[in-house]
């Protein structure tokens, strides 16, 4: 797990031997398993969550039921908004698969900071990264027909189709579960020539 | 349009004379008349664009027709993805009404890191600040209908109502022009009691 962390760390940034160290001691790896709720709605938490392997999904429960915003996998960080806003989540977030995260916290992270400043310049980084990539993913969405964003999940995410429940995928997609069932057949079915 | 900056800035963290004159002599602010276009589809840029006052507007063109999908007004941040994804913009930025801008670009922000290392806490607290509200409203959009949408619209950003033209709000909101047009009568007709 930790050659993981440091692999995608070192995309950005050459970790010296201390460096390392002092993230490993910290002892912020935690392995949850399929179906545990990382966050219930109603909750407050400080704890942010970096997926090291498995699937994480943010949900909200409207009039009693699930609606699926996001799915975060590997080398994918998830924030929950109450950290920023001060008021109770509005989500959950539980585990679609068992799970191996790093769970970061303030206290570890003005730690880290002031032992090792340049780590506050990766997670700028890292911030204005994930900014763009979520802008990206929204515009996206606002441009796209149903079938046109399924097929871009296809080509974007093909492992997510894999991995999550069909009627998550269509509530993620902003699509009724009869209609992602009827696009999956449509291009599933080979074309007329 | 200096106190405004500094303003918005106390709000996070009490500046010096120093670090203020520091950010004076960057010469940052620029005025831009409406309908100028700050960044052009097809384009690179390593601009970023901080409104003090006007109103900035993001949007595709597909197949010939305009898509907005974002609207950025007083002290808001629009970071062109294309600064981050180093390929060219797939979006036009283009100003609504007269506005001035602070202007940012990597050399001067370098520049203002090194003088004045807590400009880069703030940047990581605006960023991840910026993160959690778009992803809120990337959720509100997903879990809405298009006259919920509308409704959250005239609660939360009821200027933006006044300020921007129908067809371009109907098209930020994901709603034909037509059916926005009926929303607004439907919401404006007294109800039956």
């Amino acid at each position: 797990m930790e050659d993981q962390l440091f692999a995608f760390l070192s995309k950005y940034m050459t970790l010296t031997e201390g460096e390392k160290n002092l993230i490993l001691e910290l002892d912020v790896f935690r392995t949850v398993p399929k179906g545990h709720v990382l966050l219930e709605a109603g909750d407050r938490t400080e704890e942010s969550f970096f997926v090291l392997k498995g699937c994480l999904r943010c949900y909200y429960i409207v009039d009693g039921e699930e609606r699926t915003t996001s799915f975060y996998t590997e080398l994918e960080n998830v924030s929950p908004a109450c950290i920023v806003t001060k008021e109770p989540s509005a989500y959950y977030i539980a585990c679609v698969e068992d799970s191996v995260v790093i769970v970061g916290e303030p206290s570890k992270e003005k730690y880290v900071f002031e032992k090792f400043p340049r780590f506050e310049t990766l997670c700028r980084l890292l911030t204005e990264e994930l900014l763009v990539k979520n802008q990206i993913t929204f515009d996206t969405f606002k441009n796209s027909s149903p079938e046109e964003r399924y097929r871009q999940l296809l080509e974007t995410r093909p492992d997510l189709v894999q991995r999550v429940p069909q009627h998550q995928l269509a509530s993620f997609l902003g699509i009724k579960p009869e209609s992602l069932s009827r696009i999956r057949k449509r291009l599933l079915k080979p074309s007329a020539s």
